[in-house]
């Protein structure tokens, strides 16, 4: 069985010191769904009961109505692959099909129908961002004064630019981690804001997506409160951005990028 | 603008009191995406700041190189419509959409194309299912007892599946919020499971698509550890589900079916 955890070698702050440790973090791979040799969604899952992961797709997203009509989830073939073989007198119906699933996303992955589609990268950032520990340090708190509808209601995401001098640009709340993400963005991008000087902060997790949809708009940082996936690490580190996570003064890691971070 | 909570009439359960109480729940509404004709996406976001989120979208997405590209994005026309007309010489792709984005997706709503493909519900549920308050408060102990990677990553959802007595029967976590639903609802209709005498726990918040799947799963009850959307709430009263949230004892809150919580 795949590991659902993997081991990094990651820089931890703790208030003025600096070190190297070795910390695990959630294990993120696509999976992609082919029925009967048509490609119908790549999942980003943790690996692990992908049998269940796939018949339980089939079933709350209508495509069988029930496990009788699924005759084998084939998962040794290719890995990250799960082939889905009908039972013989079931049609994969491709009419809505194409009707209900021909879509974009609004996580920008799980729209795409095939592994290559979404390792589709833009170029790695070479960007002079700076910022000093004591700026990262006050994130936090500058987002949590501004989260105005989380306070009412405890339900929302919240996504935020800074500048290199911890300066509050733009701050949204959504009931979507990536809304979030793109109404910053297309503030930013509305605003003519030069993005390379720019951190992306996050109130929860940050998974690939969030991070990919940052180096879509060449911003160099993303900082989150809460942990990051392996992917979202793997990504980060291949396109040379800095990835924060944990920011919780006075404490944070730095999964990728930590020269950007400054004494 | 529109509003980024909404005010409901819930059921307060606060150890054995139970009272009726006005709460605020934020928004949750769904955003059609029209890209000079042809429908790219369902969105589900919170209200507000709908052009940033259209912008964002397009430029993260891939879907355009930048703001230049497109024209006007017309949200006046029909409710939760956007209507993007890009610029005189930019032409939509639709050979790189239909390669990319002709899929279904992991959250059940962003692979549709349209909202009245996301409307099409399963019939209500009428289920016998009853759980003592006293069952629902115990089930955050037991769910983090058993959440073994999230306490090694803390970068995990959970979602676990309960008797009507509080016996866990399965328990899985994942990256995706989805995924660990499916994988526990593929487990069940694996083991023959009657889904109509279950509770489905989730360990964060609880959006629309979450509902959505209990309700195609025929599970009665949806409870969740934080904040449930608008759409969450309205889709379990229209769909006769019972739906908890902020399952923390001695408190939490009912905001659909609190019939089937007894005393």
């Amino acid at each position: 069985m795949r590991e659902e955890s993997s081991e990094y070698q990651i820089t931890k702050q703790l208030g003025d010191e600096r070190q190297r440790v070795t910390d695990c973090v959630a294990s993120e791979e696509p999976l992609q769904i082919t029925v009967d040799g048509t490609p119908v969604a790549v999942v980003m899952r943790t690996p692990g009961h992908d049998e269940d992961l796939v018949k339980g797709f089939l079933l709350t997203e209508g495509l069988v109505n029930s496990l009788d009509e699924v005759l084998r989830v084939d998962l040794e073939i290719k890995q990250n692959h799960a082939l889905v073989f009908l039972a013989d007198d079931v049609v994969l119906d491709h009419q809505s099909l194409s009707r209900n699933l021909y879509s974009a996303s609004s996580c920008g992955i799980c729209g795409k129908a095939s592994i290559e589609a979404i390792q589709q990268n833009a170029p790695p950032i070479e960007s002079g961002f700076m910022m000093p520990v004591k700026t990262v340090m006050g994130l936090p708190d500058t987002l949590r004064a501004e989260q105005e509808v989380f306070a009412n209601t405890g339900g929302l995401h919240a996504a935020a630019l800074f500048s290199e001098d911890g300066k509050l640009l733009v701050l949204r709340e959504d009931v979507g981690r990536h809304n979030a993400v793109d109404k910053v963005i297309g503030w930013a991008a509305k605003e003519k804001i030069d993005r390379a000087d720019t951190l992306l902060q996050v109130s929860g997790r940050v998974s690939f997506e969030v991070v990919q949809k940052a180096l879509v708009a060449r911003i160099p940082v993303v900082s989150a409160i809460s942990a990051p996936s392996s992917l979202a690490v793997d990504f980060a580190r291949e396109s040379g951005q800095t990835l924060i996570g944990f920011l919780r003064p006075p404490k944070f890691n730095i999964y990728s990028g930590d020269e950007r971070i400054t004494d």
